[in-house]
């Protein structure tokens, strides 16, 4: 597309992503702004640290402004970033992706997806002819037939769960909610919303759903419906900003029961997967026959890997509807998701609406049309093969982190056929906030996404073991244990040192 | 920024938004597609037909494909909607802004603002300090001091009412809500989502919540708290799908009731506001005191012009919530919307969470971390004088076009300090089509947004003229009656002809 082969967008953005200097991205970013000295190398080598608010304001020209420009703040919020993406390692978030000079010029309209993907516009202002092609290549990964599903591209993979959830109820009106306490927090923000119960259901050690206790569960409650929430290895983004802003700051914002705090605790934390498989057992085990279950998977960040190690998500399990998101392991600029459910499933949600005043069965009604683009984009440009590849790279590096980790003697636990290597919680803010990490509790945890090279992950390694170095000589600290949360044969603390893997 | 100068940015789309040729729009396509000709001038002369379903699917790289490159698709892809700006008349959606060539390099990350606006992120790829100013703007244009208030840029209209709702049935658990036939269909969606009752308030012809039915139904409930949906000029881009898209397909898609066929087309169509003064008054009349009701304000279109013109919206009134979309008056490459409400509301809404497990008070968890840059941006460069400046321009503008269509004789409405202008609506589908025309039976409408021309305006009204008599010449067929859903005295049909402001 002029400028750039698509070639060269994905493989030099997956050979060095964080080398800019002389990629397209920069050539682009030069041509957009010619003026602008490239300043990131100089920046770089001082190493960045967190970005600062702005307190921006929004300004009124003509009145007198003894601040910044609109362009000197935009241009130093680009370079900030442009720097900060080198320590970007504890979010699901894959920003290896250098197709935006090839994209940029769909910003000059609005794209507007408004409703169903499938019923035609009278405004050509759309992507939807985008939108089904990604759907299709979706329903074709999760085995349903083009004729028999439905689905849209989501803002995210909230909508798809509230979506899914939402199926589940209208499909199931008297039924209880089931989700393990590991699951992603807008599972039970949808119960509170649609008026619905539910039962949370224990996790083992590894975060994976506990199936004797859902089995429990599910025989209490066998005179009403069940709808499931599977969490196929989902991650929270938002809980991570509990935990660095002061304790005033929270007293301001929320006048909240501490009970909240410690749930959110809970969650996901670790890429465990509930497996379908035992659930569907479970339940016939238990007496549910099909038409008194519905099964939503929620498959954020694991939706597009597991393809490629198993078929574990398929339609041709009794499952209602999957989610993913789009901007994780795909990766888009702004969150997206794709939302897959059985097209009967929706026919039904259609003839029950009283007040439904439309035949619109997404949630978000007008829709992002970008987002389809980019994906379309994207999975096009990788293929299949491309996207098995960067499983396997990251698969491959997810466990050269956690060997080297181990080597050195830190606590650090990785679930088979997952990305999410948790370790320790460095004990520095600061190296924390500076390798934006996510912690939980005493774990943290690094998100080895296809934008992660080894050379980043050595440079973590060898900065983290420096700090602990620092933090731990003099015998006053020590490393917390985290034998309850990764396991004993996990934890490399003083009491479970003797029993830690690499020992 | 570069190479655009803010100035030019808007001045020159103000002035000439469709001319592509010689601006910096057209400048900066021709820096990111060297290669690809501009063959805009050549087609636009021709007049460019409604764009048709590229039947895209996703493609696998390395397989022989014998159809167009991704390059090809999205070239021609970006060569129809440029010519098809021109015929944008139907929708509101401001397509009147060209920095997209300054905020493009924005594409290269993945901007996420998780959670709650006001608390702080631990990962610095965000753009909660742009959110917080806009939000900051708009709390100052409807009246509510920075300490008093929360709110968040949501995906657009139907998230604010799904949020401003959610928040009056939190507050009121008990309560009924109370929403005029031309609500936007989200707010009953809403009542369904939230197992909520709701009653429906009858309308005036020009679309104005009849308050004496209101007065009526709040008497009839009086022992149950209301939750009143106040819609301000709101506008419905859904409904219009389902009038060009063959029956067959319509019976395809959905087995749906012809009930929720018919509770679609009674949407606002008009441009009425409801005057909240009155609401307030009958809600005091009726003996509900201010700690048993909550309104919620709709002004998805119109919350950016009203203040410009009276003060309608203030927190100063016993409001809870108002939502506007960012992408219809002020425009924006995706939807986008802006929610605010009472900070001791949310506080009520976060203290109250059993099952939700986070202190996140948005809907939609994830969010995109583009649009309030954007917002920022053309905010900053407009400031409230370009903004009023909008306002004139696009009400005069209606102004003009109603005024000339009466003096063709054609059947025509607008209301006050509307921009909405409502049409019979032409009999031949392909104009419909061509010009983008909303329509609902037989009434069509305009709207006049910043980035319509007086220049696309005269197009508009010689084509109309010229295929109103082709339509009409032989006598067989006649203008449609319009009376019952616009007035008769502004229907110029055969019947009311005599009758007819313009006669």
């Amino acid at each position: 597309m002029g400028c750039l082969s698509l070639e060269m967008d994905f493989e030099l953005s997956a050979m060095t992503p964080r080398s800019l200097a002389m990629t397209p991205r920069s050539l682009a970013r030069q041509r957009l702004f010619p003026n602008v000295e490239n300043k990131k190398q100089k920046v770089e080598q001082s190493g960045a640290g967190p970005r600062k608010n702005l307190q921006l304001e929004v300004m009124e020209p003509g009145l007198k402004n003894d601040g910044p420009s609109l362009d000197t703040i935009l241009v130093n919020y680009l370079d900030t970033l442009t720097q900060r993406v080198n320590f970007h390692l504890g979010y699901p978030v894959n920003i290896c992706y250098d197709h935006y000079a090839t994209l940029a010029p769909l910003l000059q309209f609005h794209l507007n997806n408004c409703g169903d993907p499938f019923l035609q516009n009278t405004v050509d202002f759309h992507s939807k002819d985008f939108e089904v092609a990604v759907l299709d290549w979706f329903a074709q990964l999760w085995e349903i037939e083009k004729d028999q599903y439905w689905g849209y591209v989501t803002n995210g993979g909230t909508e798809g769960n509230l979506h899914g959830i939402l199926l589940g109820r209208e499909l199931l009106p008297e039924g209880i909610l089931y989700a393990s306490k590991d699951s992603h927090y807008s599972v039970f923000k949808a119960a509170r919303m649609y008026r619905m119960d539910s039962e949370t259901i224990n996790t083992s050690v590894n975060g994976e759903m506990d199936y004797s206790d859902l089995r429990a569960k599910l025989l209490q409650n066998k005179n009403r419906p069940a709808i499931i929430n599977v969490t196929i290895g989902i991650y929270l983004l938002q809980l991570l900003s509990f935990f660095f802003f002061s304790f005033m700051d929270l007293i301001s914002h929320l006048t909240t029961s501490p009970l909240m705090f410690f749930l959110t605790i809970g969650t996901t934390f670790k890429g465990a997967i509930d497996d379908v498989d035992v659930i569907l057992e479970t339940l016939k085990d238990c007496g549910y026959s099909q038409d008194r279950f519905y099964i939503h998977c929620d498959a954020a960040l694991c939706g597009l890997m597991t393809p490629f190690i198993n078929n574990m998500i398929s339609f041709k399990k009794p499952i209602g509807s999957v989610t993913i998101s789009g901007h994780k392991f795909l990766g888009c600029p702004m969150p997206c998701g794709v939302q897959i459910t059985r097209k009967s499933y929706i026919n039904n949600l259609s003839t029950n609406v009283e007040y439904i005043a439309s035949v619109d069965a997404t949630i978000s009604g007008s829709r992002n049309g970008l987002t389809p683009i980019f994906l379309w984009y994207s999975l096009s440009a990788k293929g299949q093969i491309g996207m098995q590849k960067d499983v396997k790279r990251c698969l491959d590096n997810a466990k050269y982190l956690k060997d080297r980790l181990q080597k050195e003697g830190i606590s650090v636990m990785l679930n088979e056929l997952s990305i999410i290597v948790v370790l320790e919680r460095p004990r520095d803010h600061e190296f924390v906030r500076r390798w934006q990490l996510s912690c939980v509790k005493d774990m943290a945890h690094v998100i080895v996404m296809p934008g992660i090279t080894r050379e980043m992950l050595d440079n973590f390694i060898s900065e983290l073991v420096q700090q602990r170095k620092q933090c731990y000589q003099d015998g006053k600290a020590e490393a917390p244990c985290v034998a309850d949360d990764i396991g004993a044969q996990n934890c490399a603390c003083s009491y479970h040192k003797i029993d830690y893997i690499s020992s």
